[in-house]
Parts: structure tokens; C-alpha cells; sequence
């Protein structure tokens, strides 16, 4: 996978987020992408130099033209994922989360002390990511600087828009000795020289790759280092990543030793700004959404994971109704899968359950919940415009100004009769695997090239 | 895809269940087949002809050596898929069963009057299950005797053991016009002609084709036909598939039509027996499920249809424990995947949500059930072992007198480090797509022949 620079001008079918509720879906477009790998702008048949631009790009070989089966679509920005957890994803998921946590995650985050292994996985999951569509990813590395600078190094090699969090977690009482901040000071240094230390990195790199602040969560950090971190993201404008009410446990948590709900305590250390990303949130209730709403925190939504370790669903429709910032997360290991297409269906598979309930014995009227169901064009929205929102960014929309980070997938199946745009974009939604990507883009370039659609 | 003769002796590492909670994995085995397609014999590196053994199928060209990262599984059994939807897979999952059946399914199924049709999208979809590993179908097809021949062609083109329901439906009152059974006799008359016509198709088959009684469920028939149905399978002692109990609507027509429950009405047409496979039964009380234990009636467990169909979440682990038989379908296409993998995955996922609840605004005490959830070997156990009790076949096993019905996987990534074989097990399930299945064989022939495994 060479990085190098793309036809400038892709033409052929395009679908992309109009709102949560609907897509806007057109053919025989001409998407045409700048030197600085942003939408300059499409071009539809009946605008009037159409032809022209089409045949000029074609004379210079910039025309890249997708086959009749094919579909431009933007890349997905996955909202958390925790990179070191790669080699055990799919791994001991019938575990309470207590031995999850002591049994196989810490001892695997512990192990990128080791330099070389750090860039084995975190090169293969880059790639495995990219080769899945996610052109955008908010990653929790591990507490070791040398190692979160490895993924940053890989997201760059492979052509991935990476925000990397160097992990906080100092609270001895809920953390291993062997993988665990010394102290709350050290921990805030190393916090700082790892912004500082990407801000190198970025001087060369050829993507930027942004740094975040990250306390694991509320559990396995002390009160001073929640402090330092708060005061990190204020003094360099930083984006904010953890986790928040994900389990009855960890809400437990909260109210036991600091007398106040998850969302508060991270809101007293200045944690809860317009540039944070809350993981989970399956058991917010609606202060905290109103506390979120109010300081403008994003909400990263893990379905696959939420079934293992998150003891209800979120109300996902719910939350876009109330126009929350809110986007779709693989929470690798928590989650199996790297791919965001299976977290678009669990998403949907998942919220259909919220509605129906679960429990046979139980009438139906006492069953279920309100609580509408996600349609795919709703978990489309989540793993495309969402979560560029909520990271600020100009991508996730095909749409000009916008970043040229897109994917261009191939119809799994034959249609075998007549298919509207919504049955197209809807077995699009349901089928496709990394098989079916053939191509993406970041900022215009090429990070992955099938072998499918051809140049002409 | 050519269909020919194998090596008759596998080299590799074997997965296979011992019991719904157990697996039996080892390193190194010798799987012998004979020239019937069964195991003869399974050797191991202490066993004194082991090396003998393979040097002789060495030297013949009939050995076949796995991989190091290769393993050789038993082949699945979608116990339920409904063959005429595939090209609706994925499609429209957001709407009313009512609206699901009569602007979608219904007219789609009628379609299957025209004979090309019905040998595309068959063939296509046969050879698409074959490719997920998928080696046994229990096959809803249409009311149309000449389409469900062309699926038994289709299922012996591609190597598949198919179980074959042409399927009844003659209540004018829940049926459309356009599709369906003009009478209970003519009805009758048609499904025993459809028996014998794939008797005599089976003459000169490869491979065995077997008809099923099937009407398509209690509200789309009359008592007339039903009653005929019943007759048939006990003349022909046949096997006989249904839907039973799965969504409230279904579960209620038989309370207002019959006043009796789904099951019972089933039952006193003859319809419970030995070698009755029912689907779904989200809905079953513990009264249904008495009396399917009694007749000896195997459940069809379809994890993803159910999200969006079925109402609740079917209580598997109970079942197991019950003894009851039950394996895992696909319902394409009430559920979207073709994949026995994704309904794994999908089983374990709806278990998980069964168990702890999924309504935040409840207490946790309150929220969940005492349901257990499932394992990834618990699911395995229902793809393999479950389904070929269900059908009375001696296949989903990797044991001697079994068929050798297989596929071969390769793990879909590096492993990293030292793996356990439960971390091996549990990746593949999953994380396994087709394109990580090399080879597939039926009663000993290829039917997929990928690119991984090599002859040595
Ligand atoms: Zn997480
Ligand atoms: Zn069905």
C-alpha cells in the first residue's frame, strides 16, 4: 500500500449523511478533490462545464472512475477504540469485567513497555482499520509515551487521521503495580511531553495525528491527576477522551467514593468540555445528558462492546433527538470487531431490543421501552457525520469544503432485479466487509487500492 | 468449482464440541475418509501407524496438510433460511412484519414462478452458504414445484446437503392473492407430487435431497391443509418444518383463531413429531416447550431475525439445559447474514442483553433475567451438533462414523503472541468471514477450493 497522490477526480455514485435521518444518494457525479485533499467541488450532468471537466481529467489520467456496482461513500471515524487491546480482540468476552480488566487487558497494555511489539500490532491494526473504511480513528494507546508515538508512526505510515491518548490510571487502590502511573505528578508530566512529542512528530509527519488528554476513567485515577489533566486540555486546548457510566459498577463507583454521579466528578476537574468524547454512557440519565448537552461533550456509542460490559442499551434515538453530539466507537477489545460496518448493525440490532425488550415472560406492553428504533440510515449518520462532529472535523460528509476522506465500496451481491437507492444503500449497510472496500482515501490520498474499480 | 474426489486423509489441528459447554481441540490428527464420504478412522502422533499412515497418502497424493494457522472445523447447518429472500437480504428490516411480508417478501416469492429466476438467485446463494462454511440447509423454498427442483439442482451443483420444504400456505384470508395455494387439496396434491419429483431427482443426484413438509406457519393455512400436511409426513415419514411462536402477532393468532397456543395447534394436526424442526419460538412457555420435548421437536434458533421479528429474546441456555434439540438459522431474510459465523456472534450477543436487561431507567436487580448467557462453545455446539441432531444426520462432529463435512479456516489474524487454543476457538468464531474459509467438503468432496491450504 504505497501512499501517493490520487486522481484528482473520482466520478460515479455517491452517498452521504443529509441529516440523522436520510442520505442523499446521486449518480454520475464528478467529486473533484484539491491539492490540499478537500472537496473543491461536484459537479452533477446538467451543470454546464460537466463534460469538459470530465474530459480534461480523463486527458490527464486524473479521472478515476468508479465501475457501475461501486459506491463513493465517506470514510467512518471510529470514536473509541483502544489500540494495544488488538491482539486479544474477540478474547475472553463471557468474563466479568473485573477479570477481563486484571486477567488479560492490563497485562496485554503492560507488555508495550516493548517497543517492537507495539509496532507489530499497532501497524497491523492501522492497516486492518483502513482496510475496513475508517479513515478517522480516537484511539486510547497505553501509559508508555515510546509506544503511543509507535501508533502514531503507524497511523501516518498507513495513512490514518489518528487521535492518540496517552492513558492515565495512578489510583493504586484500582490498579495493577506493574501497569500503573507512580504518582500523579508523573503522570501529568508524562501527559505533557507526550503533547509535546507528537507536536514533533507532526512537524514531518505527512497526516496530522492529535494528541488527547486521557483518564482511563474515574475509577483507576486519583482526584490530583483528574485535576492535572483537566488543567492539561484547558492550557493547550486539547481534545478529552474516557470513559463515562459505562456499567453498574463503574456508576457505583462514583457515587460511592466522591457522593456524586460519574459525570459530575469529571465535570468538577474541568474533564467535561465541547472537545470531550464520553465512551459508553449506557446508564446516563438525563442530568448527566443535560450536563453533556450544556458543555457540548460528545458520546461515542460501542454497541458490540455495550452487550458484553455495558448492562443496558443506550437510547441512541433518544440522544439525537435532543441533538447531542454523538458517534459510533469498535471499543476494541470490549468490542470484537474492527470493522464499523458490524457496529452500524448491532447499533440497529441492539435499539430494536431497547424497543421490544427481551424477556418472553413478560406482556409486551411491559416488555419494551419507547424508545424508538435505529434505522440504518441513523447508524450511518452515527459512524460518519457523528463522529466527525464530534471531534470537529470537516470530514464524514461528501459535500465540498469538505476533507476527501472516503471509501469506495463494491455491492457485495448481485441485485438480481430492480433495487431502489434505499435497498442499494441498505445492503451496503448490512454486507459489506473489508473484501468489498476497494479503495480509500484520506485527505486525497490513497491509503488502500482494491482491485476492482480502473482507471479510465 | 469443480467437484472432485479429495485427498483422503486430512493432515492438521481439529475443533470440534464435545457437549453444548465443551470443545475437543488437538494438534496434529490424521482424519481418514473413506470412499463413502464418512471418517473412518482419526489417528494421532502416538498412534503406532500415524506415521506409516501418512507417509502412504504422502507418496498416493491423497494427503492434505493444513497450515500451521489453518484448522479443520466441522461444516454448519443453517437450520432455517427461506432460499426465495436471499435477494432481500438486508432489505427493509425497519418495517411491520405485516408491511415486511406483503410489499416485500410475498411479492418477491411469487417471482419464483419464473423457473430463470429462481436458478440465479439459487445457484448464487447456494454457492454463497457452501462459502461460509455452511455444508447442510433446512430450505423454506416458494409454493412453486418446479423452483424449489431448481434449488435441489442448485444444492447438488454446489455440493450441499439440502433439506427441501415446498411450502403451503392456502388461507385466502392471510394470504395474497397472487401467492398462494388455490386449495387445501390442491395444496395436498402438490406437495406430494413435489416428493416424488425429488425422489426421482435424487436417483441421479450426488447427493441427497430430502423434501420437507412446511407450512409456512399456523395463520397462513387452514385446518385443511394442515391436517393434510400432517398425513403426508406420517405416510412418507418425512421431515416437517414450521414457524412457532415467534412474535406476539403469531403467538396470539392461534390464541383468537383456535383458542389454543401455536404449538398445540400444530400438535393436534400431526405436525409435532420426532423429525419436526420448529423456527424461532421466541415466544414458547414452558408448556410449549414440554410438549416439543415430549414429540421430540428441535428448535431453529435465529439470533438475528429475531431482533427484528421476533419480539423477546429466545431463552437458549434454558433450553440446553432442558436437553431439548436446537440449532442456529439464518432466516435469510429476516435476519441479513448468510453467515453461521454472524448468527454466532449474534446468539451470544442476545443472550448477554436476555441476561442483564437492556432499560437503564431500571434497577439492575429488576433489569436482567436469571437467563445464563451464552458461550462462544455453547454456540458452536448449536451450528454443529445441535443442527445435525435436529435433522437425525451424523455430521457437525469430527469423530469416526461421522460424515466428513468440513471447512477448513485460517485464522483471520497474526495471533501476536502465545495463544491458548480457547483464544484460538474464540477468534475464530468471531472473527471468521468466508474469505477466511479455504476449503469446504461435503460427505468427503470439495465443494470450495480457496487458495491457502497446501498439498504436501
Ligand atoms: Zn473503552
Ligand atoms: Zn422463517
Amino acid at each position: 500500500m504505497s501512499i501517493i497522490s490520487i486522481a484528482t477526480i473520482i466520478d460515479g455514485s455517491t452517498i452521504t449523511s443529509t441529516n440523522p435521518q436520510t442520505i442523499t444518494f446521486l449518480n454520475h457525479q464528478l467529486v473533484c478533490i484539491d491539492n490540499s485533499g478537500y472537496i473543491d467541488r461536484i459537479l452533477s450532468p446538467n451543470d454546464t462545464d460537466y463534460e469538459a471537466v470530465k474530459a480534461t481529467a480523463k486527458r490527464k489520467q486524473q479521472l478515476l472512475s468508479l465501475n457501475k456496482d461501486e459506491y463513493l461513500l465517506p470514510g467512518f471515524i471510529d470514536l473509541h477504540i483502544h489500540a494495544p487491546q488488538w491482539p486479544n480482540a474477540g478474547l475472553a468476552l463471557d468474563r466479568s469485567l473485573n477479570e477481563w480488566l486484571n486477567t488479560y487487558t492490563f497485562p496485554l497494555e503492560a507488555k508495550y513497555q516493548e517497543i517492537d511489539f507495539a509496532k507489530s500490532v499497532y501497524n497491523n491494526l492501522v492497516q486492518e482499520l483502513v482496510n475496513n473504511g475508517t479513515t478517522t480513528a480516537l484511539y486510547f494507546g497505553t501509559i508508555h509515551n515510546q509506544a503511543n508515538l509507535e501508533l502514531a508512526r503507524a497511523c501516518n505510515r498507513h495513512q490514518q487521521r489518528g487521535f492518540i491518548g496517552q492513558v492515565t490510571m495512578d489510583n493504586r487502590e484500582q490498579t495493577p503495580g506493574y501497569y500503573r502511573d507512580r504518582s500523579a505528578q508523573k503522570a501529568i508530566t508524562k501527559a505533557e511531553t507526550f503533547i509535546h512529542q507528537l507536536m514533533d512528530f507532526n512537524k514531518t509527519a505527512l497526516l496530522h495525528q492529535t494528541p488527547v488528554i486521557t483518564p482511563r476513567f474515574v475509577p483507576s485515577c486519583t482526584p490530583e491527576s483528574l485535576k492535572g489533566l483537566g488543567q492539561l486540555a484547558r492550557q493547550y486546548d486539547l481534545p478529552i477522551q474516557s470513559h463515562c457510566s459505562e456499567s453498574d459498577w463503574e456508576n457505583n463507583y462514583a457515587l460511592e467514593n466522591y457522593h456524586q454521579r460519574d459525570a459530575m466528578v469529571l465535570d468538577q476537574f474541568g474533564l467535561l468540555t465541547n472537545k470531550t468524547i464520553m465512551a459508553h454512557g449506557t446508564l446516563l440519565n438525563q442530568s448527566d445528558l443535560d450536563l453533556f448537552k450544556k458543555a457540548g461533550v460528545a458520546i461515542a456509542h460501542c454497541p458490540i462492546s455495550n452487550a458484553y460490559f455495558g448492562n443496558a442499551v443506550l437510547s441512541v434515538s433518544q440522544i439525537l433527538e435532543q441533538h447531542l453530539k454523538i458517534g459510533l466507537g469498535t471499543d476494541i477489545s470490549g468490542g470484537y470487531s474492527p470493522s464499523l460496518y458490524r457496529n452500524i448493525n448491532q447499533a440497529i440490532v441492539s435499539s430494536r431490543m431497547l424497543h421490544d425488550g427481551v424477556d418472553s415472560s413478560l406482556p409486551p406492553a411491559r416488555r419494551g421501552t419507547k424508545v424508538a428504533a435505529l434505522t440504518a440510515k441513523n447508524a450511518f449518520y452515527l459512524a460518519t457525520v457523528g463522529g466527525a462532529e464530534s471531534l470537529h472535523l470537516k470530514t464524514g460528509q461528501i459535500n465540498p469544503g469538505y476533507l476527501a476522506d472516503f471509501q469506495i465500496v463494491q455491492a457485495p451481491y448481485p441485485a438480481f432485479m430492480q433495487q431502489t437507492t434505499d435497498d442499494i444503500f441498505e445492503k451496503l449497510m448490512y454486507h459489506t466487509t473489508k473484501d468489498n472496500i476497494t479503495h480509500v482515501f484520506v485527505q486525497g490520498k490513497l491509503a488502500k487500492e482494491g482491485h476492482y474499480a480502473t482507471q479510465r
